[in-house]
């Protein structure tokens, strides 16, 4: 591994939950060293973090702006690499493009963004870079969303029949944005959230899974978007009917007013051989569900799993690996191919994280379901 | 109790599933002697059938008209009170209606029916009849079912909001009509099963499931029913989004072909106070999310339970109670309320079972799904 | 199956919990027609249980002596064949020899008597009988325990090393017998229950399940017993370090102190290729684990089930059969011995109960846990 | 935090598993920088080892003695503060000792060391010490562990009364050691790992857990060691009765040739007023099980859970935290009291992990069943 990856953050201050994440996924391997940061637009609370990781004053920026052309300025050698952007959806573009532009890698949260027009804004920038993007759609970082994925891409399930996706939440069953709490807050609004809430914070979480693991795209969608707690802005609820690519059909359920549910993300995929399982509360699971044949359970580590998912666990099986693993798995994997990048090599296969092309996806499946949601058409293609 | 009721079958001759279960249903909690049938409209099977049950050779008739008319001319402490009607869907109407005119009490398995002009024509003669009437909806039988029910009625979740039901099997996933398998033949021939396929033989108990424990009515629906296996000439998969009286909205998932599902029927109800989960598969046990508070899990039997479930079990806790209890509390229940309607007496208002009400529900949802599918209208009025 | 065999109860009047189980067991798949019994001591309360059940008050007998005899006068294709023991342990020995000598067959709740001395007249009586004997260990009746045991036997964990078997159970966690509770008196008195009292009423159920499922004896065993609820006249509860036959070792714990479980019989046994896993809770799956492959979970009706399962059980997979369906298949088996016997045919070799042997080995068990709790030796031999 | 804890890794070179784990979760959250090593006693190995974890060369030490001398002799705020000791058992007293002689804060890896003497040297050696001490019995940081000690604790359960604590795993139901298999040879040993096998491995962390949660100390043991695999030389499978000081009595259970087992640990304690289980399968979850009263289901970071748990874990609840969460509270909480310590300061009561008396009465447990296992008495004094 030789030099760790020095790395920058923007946003992730104080109050800030995924900014935290970030850093902890990033720390977990040890391919990176986060340096410096602008962690808020306050001057003042952007000290506060940076005091708090043991990040130099100077390397406290005040902005975005000039955190990336600040760190421009200094040698090679200690100059920041990699830009983690974990600010609200508005903030998204902007500093993306012009770190890429810069010629940094990026690592960006999800959703991409608020709009396709900064969707494709993004994907040319992207397209044009020096330097890589990872979007942390986090689920496809479990070494089981990964076996789930090769299992079905090999064949054992045959050709792919019907998906069921879903992710329950239940904190936003009381109208907690009118409170200050300023996760609500800024997920509930649309001027920094975008177009769509729940569907936009989870819904696209499940959308990316469903594609990633069953090899489908989806073509067209019936859905309906709810706002079930009054006075809420963007829909907290909603579910999706789908078709996609090969012909097979399937649901979406995303909802933040299901009282009681924590984050249990699921996915059931069946095809004409057989189906499979897979859920975030026991995350180091499979369930092989083969036509005619008992289930079978592969595990994180365990026998009958495939490269896919072992090159992306730690410990041996039985010892939980969990969600902070699953994102350190985007965080190691995409510090594998910088480094390959960089070195004109070409990275092992098993060690994927998801792209700009995920980014593009999930806002296609935001403005189909949008429109189709608004309009009277029954299905509205993606 | 003393006396048992004396109880005649029509169909559940050999081959058929579902009238061995009607049989270990009536006779779990001994309320009932079955003393004769119509078990086939070929005479040496019904014999066979009869000699199987002890069943006396004079009273396995050659057709249920003949049963319905000679059972009549016995004297009345000999003669059959209740009529168990087993056979395929397309001979539910007539059977029914004949026997409640002629003044015996009937269990119908579900659906009620293969259209909506039988449907009423049924309503009507129940609403005419001297005896009562049972539709066997099965899973409403379920102690953590009832349990469900009373929570939700009782208030424990506050105004609902979300509903998630679903029923995935796995055995349709070939084309096993196509190899002579009894069950699959009837199930996916329109003029046997009715309009629907899945939707009707599962579909059904879905959304009776959801209107009796979350005690909304469906109000309209948005359905997506496919054919999946090639030949097939019925729905095998299907999926509904809907919105109830009260404004909540929900999915109403049933597919046949998910490879490797048994029959996880499962719901989930969300209200503003809180959630509840119920799955088949583990059917002792109703798990109750509040808002805010840890999750509590209710037992059949178990402290902290209603007399609404308490009075629909046999067992102490941690003796799994089942499938066939279920069913058996529907035949209990009606025995209870055929001899209290006999002596004139008002019933426990726990030992309920499904009606005439249920059917004609279930019947009206088949109507909105197939047309909404057909139709190019995103909702359609149930 | 033509005709019931016609039976008869001895206990089971008003406050037994264990009647009533047998009473629906032996009604589930219609082979027993219950028509006499000595129901309670009390002439009141046994004509009280009689009405309640519809037999005729002519055959409610005061005594069981009175049974037993006035039976056998009665023309034999009306007399009692099955004679169902269902009173406390110190009123087993009696009736079951008077039974057998009489020439009934009988079903005879467990543990087997109080002593060894009677445990053997039993068995002799059992030995000399025209009819056959059946000893209610109930858990020996689930389809997947069947189906552990036919996996074991035919070698699917190679040779058995380790055997973990428990029944906790917390309903005794109070002194709940100074509380006029009659299922807790008898169980708690010596003089009703014999020498033990958890490790008999519950205790002997896991013994039983060992051996039956391993197919291994034990032959040694270092006991604890302990009296936890200050008061209490027996053991409530115990743990037995053993080892068997093959020299395989292993755990036993019965509890009814601990406060909270209901009745969650478990048990794992592992060989030289793998183990498995059964529990009570989840009766229908059967988990086996082999070594360096993934798990498989077996369900009861599944595919991978063999034959031995499949004889026990009675609707499709997925819709849960449990406790009473268990206790049904001893007396469905039992049935279908008594008529094999009577015709001087052989018996299926799937259609098994529970016999005298099983009742003299957890005899054996309790006097060699009693002996070594009271002594000072690390070992006592079984 | 400002600045990260120096730290330096004695053991962990190539082929070690649990020196790689101890480096996770010293990266976790970022207390701690690690600078130098003697990963291994051949040099070549300790460089590659250093080279891959970015560790300048000169700091990659020939051996755990030079290690500690050289690292004195460098400047105050260069030098070493932590030594993380991942040696197997037989090279764990030594450095230990000289490390706290020379000044240094120690995490030393489980079990404390080989024999009582060795304990007792440890012992003397932290209570003589500068800095602070830290055995990681790992279990003891997973956050809904420390809510299991804490509800007993404050009473939930009243007073305890049964424990039941097992460890299975498979991983050695085959002679690995004659295959070369690095982390089978070790701990089969006796040169290397000691007295026992499984029973120092695993049989120490059950126990260290059961103490831990309990808050009772065990006070004699009925001990039964079996070395199962041909050919191996240490016990590899066990059972333990016991009792405690305040007259609980339980059950330990620790085998490693429970073919199919991963690393399913798992705890249940019974009291008067209820009961609570925790296994590491699903380690975010901590049922509580009422006496007469429902069972309620806590979860890490969710409510009803007190601030002893709060304070140990980083995500929402329903994002899975696992083993390496689990470590690596470990290593946060004794950074926590590092920095306090040389502060001069109290610390918070909830950052706590195990230390000295943990690893003492370890070490007494082993003396106890080695002895008890041995000889003829029936209970052994601890």
């Amino acid at each position: 591994m030789s030099q760790k990856l020095r790395a920058a953050m923007i946003g992730g201050g104080p109050g800030s939950f995924i900014g935290g994440v970030h850093r902890i996924a990033a720390r977990i391997d040890g391919d990176y060293e986060l340096v410096a940061g602008a962690f808020s637009s306050k001057p003042e609370k952007c000290l506060e973090t940076a005091r708090e990781l043991g990040i130099s004053e100077d390397r406290a920026y005040g902005s975005w702006q000039e955190l990336l052309s600040s760190e421009l300025e200094r040698p090679a050698q200690e100059r920041v690499q990699v830009i983690m952007i974990t600010t609200p959806n508005h903030v998204h573009a902007a500093p993306t493009i012009a770190a890429l532009e810069a010629g940094y890698h990026v690592v960006l949260d999800k959703p991409l963004c608020t709009s396709m027009d900064e969707a494709y804004a993004i994907e040319a920038a992207v397209n044009n870079a020096k330097g890589l993007f990872c979007l942390t759609h986090t689920y496809t970082g479990y070494p089981m969303v990964k076996e789930a994925k090769h299992q079905i891409a090999s064949g054992a399930l045959g050709k792919v029949r019907k998906i069921y996706v879903e992710y329950p939440q239940g904190w936003l069953s009381t109208f907690l944005e009118g409170e200050g709490q300023t996760q609500a807050a800024w997920r509930t609004d649309p001027t920094k959230s975008g177009k769509v809430g729940a569907m936009g914070d989870i819904g696209t979480h499940a959308f990316n899974l469903a594609e990633y693991i069953s090899g489908e795209q989806l073509i067209e969608v019936c859905a309906q978007l709810n706002i079930v707690v009054p006075g809420r802005a963007l829909d907290d609820d909603g579910a999706v009917l789908f078709r996609t690519t090969s012909g097979a059909t399937g649901v979406l359920m995303a909802t933040q007013i299901a009282a009681g549910e924590e984050n249990n993300l699921k996915i059931r995929v069946y095809g004409e051989k057989g189906g499979l399982c897979w859920e975030q509360k026991d995350n180091n699971t499979l369930t092989m569900m083969p036509l005619d044949a008992p289930v079978t359970v592969l595990r994180t580590g365990g026998p009958g799993t495939s490269e896919m998912s072992l090159a992306n666990h730690r410990v041996p099986p039985g010892h939980p690996e969990g969600y902070l693993e699953a994102f350190a798995n985007l965080y190691k994997n995409f510090a594998a191919h910088v480094r390959a990048h960089e070195a004109g090599q070409a990275q092992h296969p098993h060690l994927d994280y998801p792209g700009i092309e995920d980014g593009v996806r999930g806002m296609k499946f935001i403005e189909a379901i949008v429109a189709n949601n608004a309009g009277t058409e029954k299905y509205t293609a993606l």
